[in-house]
């Protein structure tokens, strides 16, 4: 019982639950760009645009990574044939204090624009509020767009790079990429429908270099609510992929799930996992908004595009914390924001 | 035409625009907490708890402010005879890096949540998100929560208050306190009609220390679409209350609109000059996440419940910098999310 206690250990009132979208929602168009050392990887071939020094041309890390926001978005008008215009409501964020990738990056499209928070998990969350948003016939079409950078991740959250600080071997490598999705009321491509908002748990873990193990309970929560209550099985889905678990946060979803029953199988995948190849050193895998958003941007739309899956969970993890509520002693809260894709409406 | 060019210079796709709700949604409770300087102030009568040292009984600051959040939800939940279990969704949001007032905060609640950052203008974001989503039948009845406390975002955006800088006089005082809406799909209370989602707008204003003249072309453009959109006037609404733009930013957005013909008349009231003595020293008045919140929850829930007034426009407002992008030589770009209220369903 020690797991499921872990798990489930708040029983909320599950009136909140899986949400089903009533009309046809779909991620119509997606885009991606990022940094060197992702371009080198294993999806090196699905991005738009790569910057050889990370800098996208811009003279502080900070901008590089705004600049990554605006091409990104650039390049998902591109390739949906849309302009600006079109889109109704842009939900975005990042991990810069203050989200300025984001307001900087997208400010000059004068779009109505929803600023968000969920640390990594933000991609999921932006594509779960443009889906109710959409399906409730507020907007006809939304941006989520969300981007992490490497150095400006580093800087803020650890140590400048320049420090070559040494790494333990939980740590993840925080992903130079933004990712952009078109949710739109029209069109076709992975149809949404149904979402899973992620509630809070945090069961005490500490170590800021172990963003995965903080992650998990998390992740085990949410997919574990899903399944309880839609009464589906991992095997109804051809892919379960997780945000930015890394090997150490994946292994542990696994574990948690299992104790409870659940098990996940060879359909499970994390962002984190599938961005780099072995030899790059990036211990327990890649992390941050852009994770995420660079696998369901590439990995997932791809497969769908190709036909090769028919249904697929993509499950949003993000760590809560800032560098000051550790140095204070708080332990890390993840949270976890699921959604459930389909090839048919 | 300059201010013409001003206020409304990128012309968007008018799609985007004011959004009528379908079905009945109110806030149909409020909460506030404050500290102690907002206790003595204009509106010290109105609020649920303050703290004599603004400590709440937190070893830190910041946890000082988590405490505001937790306790402000509670007093919600009371007052309105809830359980936590009613709120099918928390959004939720605050100022400080990564939004871990809100995260730590409510954490216990074991709620679904969406982290929110509008900067200043999130509570106007979190009601507007919640007013959508209990509209389209997705959640029965959310919670909008934010905080903001004048030591941790002074310390974090300015310098800590012990180095006792010299404030200049377009400054304005980061509210201690925090204030939470339920947004409900039942009950009575103060309607929401419509609402309009803002665009951020960014006119050069450099100033970290005015806050107002950057947000108050934000204010002046949401207004502006408002009453051109909606055909209505100032006169149609018995107040119209803006977030935080202090004195500087109240005579700029009045100045703007008046070169536009659209005079706000004395029905303009800003909810950071209604919270502080003319004694307590506030330079051009309240800011942050808080201010407008403390004035939604208190001054303008007040007026509705005692029947003086029958519709009011909620304008909050944001500015989306933080001190790296200032550092860095960025202009702060605003947001205003506006919400009509009225007192009939």
């Amino acid at each position: 019982m020690r797991a499921k206690t872990a798990i489930m250990q708040k029983k909320g009132n599950f009136k909140m639950g899986i949400i089903k979208l009533k009309n046809r929602v779909c991620v119509s168009a997606v885009a991606s760009v990022c940094g060197k050392k992702e371009y080198d990887g294993l999806l090196g071939a699905f991005f738009d645009e790569h910057s050889d020094d990370d800098t996208f041309g811009r003279p502080t890390f900070e901008q590089a990574e705004e600049e990554m926001q605006r091409r990104c978005f650039a390049h998902a008008l591109k390739k949906s044939g849309l302009t600006q215009n079109d889109i109704d409501a842009i939900f975005a964020g990042d991990l810069m204090n203050q989200c300025t990738a984001s307001s900087y990056g997208l400010l000059d499209y004068g779009r109505q624009y929803f600023g968000l928070f969920g640390a990594c998990s933000t991609m999921a969350e932006a594509v779960l509020l443009s889906a109710l948003t959409v399906d409730g016939g507020y907007f006809e079409r939304c941006a989520a767009i969300v981007s992490s950078h490497n150095c400006t991740a580093e800087r803020q959250f650890r140590m400048p790079i320049e420090y070559g600080g040494q790494r333990t071997p939980t740590a993840q490598w925080t992903v130079t990429g933004s990712g952009c999705a078109i949710i739109d009321g029209g069109g076709s491509g992975m149809y949404i429908k149904d979402v899973l908002p992620g509630i809070p748990v945090d069961r005490g873990v500490n170590d800021a270099a172990n963003m995965g193990a903080a992650m998990a309970p998390a992740a085990a929560h949410t997919i574990k609510r899903y399944f309880d209550e839609s009464g589906r099985s991992p095997d109804d889905f051809d892919v379960i992929l997780t945000g930015d678990l890394g090997e150490e946060g994946h292994g542990l979803t696994t574990e948690l799930l299992a104790y409870e029953g659940c098990s996940l199988g060879s359909n499970h995948l994390d962002c984190g996992m599938l961005l780099y190849k072995p030899e790059q050193d990036v211990h327990s895998g890649g992390s941050g908004c852009g994770c995420s958003a660079l696998g369901l941007c590439t990995y997932l739309f791809e497969r769908f595009k190709n036909k090769e899956i028919k249904n697929a969970l993509f499950i949003g993890t993000g760590a809560l914390m800032s560098p000051m509520s550790v140095a204070q002693g708080h332990s890390i809260p993840g949270i976890a924001h699921l959604i459930h894709f389909s090839s048919e409406v």
